[in-house]
């Protein structure tokens, strides 16, 4: 044999090209670190159970009583469920065929997309169409299929926002297809300039690319801005004039940790304009159980809607969603959950409203604990986390460390950031991982450290920083 | 506007070209048939838990506790959960950090990999390692990734066996790359004849085509043979002199229905032919907890194993599943729980070994009596089903019936089984679904009926059948 059938040489060029920092170089540094026995806090992945959060206990309920259905069959059951639990979990089991071990249909089971669009409904004061919703193996999955529905070839170009998660562009490269960048100003708190953007488009254009789509991360995400309801309007007003779609990521819509500016989804904004927009802009949205105050990652569940796409797209998108069956079904009933909550009178109701308001009303003290402690850093500043769950303050690095990183063979903020996990524990992602102005570094961290550590932490990472910094300014 | 940005013209051909008839054309019938109130019998996936299998206890009284934690510090978990099953989940809790609501690591819990590791040791009495093991959302996902990592373009060409399981033709279509299909000889129980395959794989060469790998899908599916020691040698002899990747599909392992042949893994076989094979010839294998008498196809899980895959592309392989985060969790537990089945003198084991039992002896039964009431219909032919839980009978359809099919604009199979359909509720895949020799027509079933209605089921199909042939026989 000359060469083996499959060397590095001869796999697909878009497995190669891709990149995604958030569990890159330093996250492999830091499981490295903790094999060898050192205490790790891992901020690297907006992972809020692994931090310490506790999941809900009536959505958990549910989910024990849907695997063992033979549980409501026992004369004790009513000492360890409450009535609620083993009702809901009755109505889910009712609407699957064969319990949560059996295929759904492949968008998901018609009665939680049901209750889906109900959630829309309420939320948008809009009507929403349950078979325009497909449950997904978590918002990532609905993403990539999405990516690799419009993505053709090279030439196709997906507009993105910098920095941004960088799921956008590992599955714009996985999918062969070309990442355009529009720059976030951090100057005026993350806030978006759309002679920018149409700049950047027609760079884009210039080089042959057929701009086909924008994605808009709201609430922000790695930078953690709520866009406000004129900058969502002047958005979709843009991608109307350029013939693009919309993809809006908006799975931290329950992370908002001010009062004056509430999330507001795209979908509201874009039927509120009405005609030609309510129309004619194709919009993608999409949410998770993973992020708010449900926090339930290992799960695996998420949805997303699609609004003026034509029904034979729709047909394609069931199509290649049915060649993996069907989601998770624990994952569908725990969206269920997420989106038709106990209500007021309910038995779990009120333990319910507790657990969820204490978990957002601590994010949201840790929201302003973390900013305040990287704006007391040493050449740090950052800007206030409105939303989302994440803080990136950007470093203000003196030119010796710069050097000093260039010796290493690192980029300056993985060196600061290799630095900073070898000393204090602290693992985050470097800015580039996310993508930042030439010359410009950051971090991000989540702000998801247990309150009671989290004072430890910003003056473990201050020590760290402001030692650093007086290191390469000396 | 001149178009909308995402028509069904625009979107990505290989979207388009893809096809998935295990939820094509018949299925969407039949569900449409449901909906308006009609008994449908679905044979056509094989979904254990929707035809009336019923779960293992032991693993979902696990996993009720891993979903519900706070169960075990009730006082009185005792008298709904056995010791083994708190003591279970205990064990896999302690591998997460933060429960199954936490991302684990991209690759599954290493925990977790290394019970899988230690099963196909004992299984196949040869090393295995757990760094080379990937937890993945049902093995399709895990089919789906190998795919996408070997073919680069339509040069690229993928053997596979015909009949095949559909997810091979749709996958490497939306691939981009070229299925070159290698018939199985139904007069020899679906065997194979290696100079057929060498001449398939000629012809692709002529075309300019790359073989760059070949599939063994062992139970078959849908033809259910397994394969011979001999054959399996045979296989991967071929494979070393060709240069092509080998990928095992083993989903249907635990599924054997005579003593004769009892599977064999490829990994065994190759470790058992020694230098050069043990260390050139590349491997894949994928297994599930969908299958067997688990049947857990809505918690998605599985697994992969590679050898002789260099350390470069498993990390390529990493870092695209790690764009997806990680696998669903409580699948995860429970694909170490099938890897990890209660042993003896546990107090859970007499019943796991009962319940197990129980319906793979109900399988087996089944296997029989299909298999002989198709051969009792007219002009229906078909093999003993050895393994999988797919009978796939020949139909031999007269002249006027393939007439009568062109007439209403359908492929003959399909119109016969649209007739079925319509005739008596019962669901089936035409057996151009899954590729067939030209001018020769199959269905696919499963064997997954009701044991108390199999009969009737099987009466049912004879009738509609012997009425159908002697009305395009007159």
């Amino acid at each position: 044999m000359a060469s083996k059938p499959l060397d590095y040489e001869n796999i697909n060029e878009n497995v190669k090209n891709c990149a995604y920092a958030v569990r890159g170089e330093l996250f492999l540094r830091a499981s490295q670190l903790e094999r060898e026995g050192k205490k790790i806090i891992f901020t690297n992945v907006g992972n809020p159970h692994q931090m310490g959060q506790k999941p809900l206990t009536f959505p958990r309920q549910v989910l024990a009583l849907c695997q063992a259905p033979f549980l409501m069959e026992n004369a004790h059951v009513g000492i360890m469920f409450p009535d609620d639990a083993i009702a809901r979990a009755k109505h889910y089991l009712a609407m699957t065929s064969g319990g949560v071990g059996a295929y759904t249909d492949s968008r998901g089971l018609p009665g939680i997309r049901k209750e889906v669009a109900q959630f829309i409904e309420i939320r948008d004061g809009y009507p929403s169409n349950p078979d325009l919703i497909f449950l997904t193996d978590g918002a990532t999955k609905g993403i990539m299929q999405t990516l690799g529905t419009i993505i053709r070839n090279k030439n196709d170009g997906i507009v993105v926002p910098v920095p941004q998660y960088p799921l956008y562009s590992a599955t714009i490269s996985l999918s062969g297809g070309t990442f355009i960048p529009y720059y976030l100003e951090e100057s005026a708190n993350w806030g978006l300039d759309i002679d920018h953007i149409r700049q950047s488009i027609l760079d884009a254009r210039q080089k042959g690319i057929t701009v086909r789509a924008m994605v808009i991360i709201n609430p922000g995400n790695p930078t953690g801005q709520c866009l406000s309801y004129a900058n969502i309007k002047e958005l979709i007003e843009f991608c109307y004039q350029e013939n693009l779609v919309v993809l809006a990521d908006e799975v931290y819509q329950q992370n908002i940790y001010q009062d004056e500016r509430p999330f507001i989804s795209a979908k509201k904004v874009l039927m509120d304009m009405g005609l030609p927009y309510s129309k004619d802009v194709q919009l993608f949205s999409f949410h998770t159980v993973s992020k708010g105050f449900w926090g339930e990652c290992g799960q695996r569940a998420g949805y997303f809607e699609m609004t003026n796409i034509p029904p034979k797209i729709v047909d394609e998108i069931y199509k290649v969603a049915s060649i993996s069956l069907s989601p998770n079904v624990p994952g569908q009933v725990l969206l269920g959950l997420m989106v038709n909550p106990p209500k007021p009178g309910d038995i779990s109701y009120a333990q319910f409203i507790s657990e969820s308001k204490g978990i957002l009303e601590s994010m949201r003290r840790r929201a302003h604990v973390i900013t305040d402690g990287f704006n007391s850093c040493q050449n740090v500043q950052c800007n206030f986390t409105e939303g989302a769950m994440y803080s990136f303050p950007q470093l203000k690095l003196p030119p010796k460390a710069i050097e000093a990183a260039k010796e290493a063979g690192k980029a300056p903020d993985v060196f600061y950031c290799l630095n900073l996990l070898d000393a204090t524990g602290i693992s985050t992602v470097p800015g580039s991982g996310f993508g930042q102005k030439e010359g410009v570094f950051h971090l991000r961290t989540t702000i998801l450290p247990a309150e009671e550590d989290i004072s430890e932490v910003m003056a473990s990472f201050k020590k760290f920083n402001d030692d650093f910094m007086a290191k390469y300014e000396a």
